[in-house]
């Protein structure tokens, strides 16, 4: 915690961290998370006959566009110039799986950019196929990967990559 | 989901519900996630010795700023003109719990705008807290209770209210 | 122009409408235009073979988002909490033809955001196409139905509805 | 369009192109629309006499703004901290032309940067000037002129720059 | 303060009030403020010579997109669907002044709207100003104004109405 | 006001100033402002009783996420991606001091983030602080630290750093 308190004021307010002496370098960010649904809500969304109508097509769109506003609306998130961030799907046993990619050339990591951008995804699933079920449950949201900055290439543990 | 598809276009598109018909009417929405995290970050947190400052207060007033942005962020989702929307936090075993409730007298649930703060809450936690654990993770984001509209009051299975 | 000088102060400086005696009632529009672009833009975009991946698909999103900013976007909009908005595509001979459509109950009219709609579809798919086409062009973005003020039910004139 | 498959996923869903290893050069873009409408309308703009007050000042001002926010209105848009971006108008016969330059030091183009100020430009114009017509018609929204990137300084057949 | 007591939590936390249970009535709001400034900035401001063009023209439609975006900034204020939101200027004796009019039908009041809207559009002349004068100062931003709600017609002491 | 004319257009229209030619150098900006209000209102909000919970709290995450959204709400700021801004709050006789840091390396300078985040900071308090006093005036908000560009060095006249 030593170097964490070069961070922090002296009463423990809000302060956003100075990344004005970091180099600009290569980051990149792998978060995930799922939405449990009930199988008939699954096999709507797989076959495009969910009630809003394309369910992973828009979740995909919100979350790359939320990646986009990470700063706008984690107060202490610095405005990043993503380079690029992707979203995909896959499905699994009573879930549907998010995974967020995002890249930077920059000061500072973009892992806030690929969580937010999954807990978007999977807010939009929910709000696409809440007609269908209304006991769905996201679950584990998480990073699972990082590369650049001080901890260099990290990836969680259990994760296959 | 006979009902469904009078919300559906003939091609399964992306398409928001005409809510015009229906009238303005009391609606709450009451949603809940976790974000896990070691004993040593949760201590943090507590003591107010977190590296970026204030967590919790922090966590607060993004939750709040994202529910009044949920149509914003979430493609298909209507604007909506809340009345309140407030969040409180509680310290579990090896968590910290957020719960978030939102209020309208309108012609739509609001639960989406509880789930979004709920979320964006978690996820300001895990980027004020993120220097002191990596292997932080956000569960459990369901909607627990609702007011209004055809389902009249529900509660989730295994909810004390 | 007599009517017209009730809403414009004496020096003609930019000036919200004050639309606090109008009563809320029924309000919908329906705007369109085109995109024209050459057969192998076309082609790949129906084909799904654009290099960005699902145009129409991605265009409606953000049609459908930017009609729910409309008041942020154009300066002087008011802030209306629309009951719904929908985009449609159709392929034309060297074009694509997006129509938008608005709902609401309230005090003023919606076509700004059918209008809003309409264009941000129509600017979307031309950055999801230009990589196969660098003279696109964007055409014929009017208005073409509206519903409701005191025009009350008024159609463009040359439109089969 | 083999170059093209670089950047498109295999199932054709939305993406956006990964811009890290481009090098920062300089960008500029200048693109172009007109809004027709009634020699009445243009009278009143010219003269200052429209409903809501200076037309192509807040048009200009729009305009700026929207270009500002074209990774938020275009989903697969890049955040780019442009340098620039101004607006000009030209009377034309029986429309009002919009010419909008955009300039960056970066990775990639700011045609989007240029289109979208002009598109936003124009549906202010429209919103300024509809209650003195009711049939306007915006046209010929496309870009003119590029220097950067790959195809080095473009310019749109047919034009005298 | 007991009544203040009703809508504060035990624990001092931020909360937004509830304003479910209030009716829907007219309201209104004047704020102003004012910036000083030198004579030869206040002179090339007034002769539209100040180094980034028109500066109130461009103030007053900074204003007027702020008011619109007062819940978006200002963390517990409620999204508010304003009927008009209009921005005079003064010269005064080394400074300008900037006088905010707000409107709604709704259910609480308006007064934040306008001096948020007095509030940025003083910071836009600043801005517009700033190359001529860096001494410029923001003074007496205050609420002059309020009719609804509980406290009637109010105006503030001093003021001339 | 020779070199002014360098960015002003021929017509005196609001113009973006082109910053591509400058070079990325450190910036730093701290403004300033002062909220006067009873002695009742400040010992409510020292004490953590004020009607919505945490004053200073809550404006300093607004005043620092305004800061990361200058460039959309000042029409000619560039957007910058600021290293970081941070607030300081200080009990005076009868008022509430705001003292707003901002930092970047970058093109051109943070005065505006500095200023809009000042603004914004003391907007929120009045928010939070209004029922307690209806008299409350935002004074003195100006720039007074300034770090480089031309000037070098510049701290406003009778300021002690």
């Amino acid at each position: 915690m030593t170097k964490a308190l070069t961070h922090i004021d002296s009463d423990g307010n809000a302060r956003m961290v100075d990344v004005g002496q970091k180099p600009d370098t290569y980051r990149m960010a792998v978060a995930s998370g799922r939405i449990t649904m009930s199988s008939k809500a699954l096999t709507a969304i797989r076959d495009g006959d969910a009630p809003k109508g394309d369910v992973l097509g828009t979740a995909r769109i919100a979350g790359i566009m939320a990646a986009k506003r990470t700063a706008d609306l984690i107060p202490l998130c610095h405005p990043l110039p993503i380079d690029a961030v992707n979203i995909d799907f896959s499905f699994e046993d009573g879930a549907i799986r998010v995974i967020a990619k995002a890249h930077l050339t920059g000061k500072t990591g973009v892992e806030m950019e690929a969580i937010t951008a999954t807990s978007i995804a999977l807010v939009t699933i929910y709000d696409m196929a809440k007609a269908l079920d209304n006991g769905m449950t996201i679950q584990d949201i998480s990073l699972i990967e990082k590369v650049g900055g001080k901890s260099g290439h990290w990836i969680a543990k259990g994760t296959d990559c």
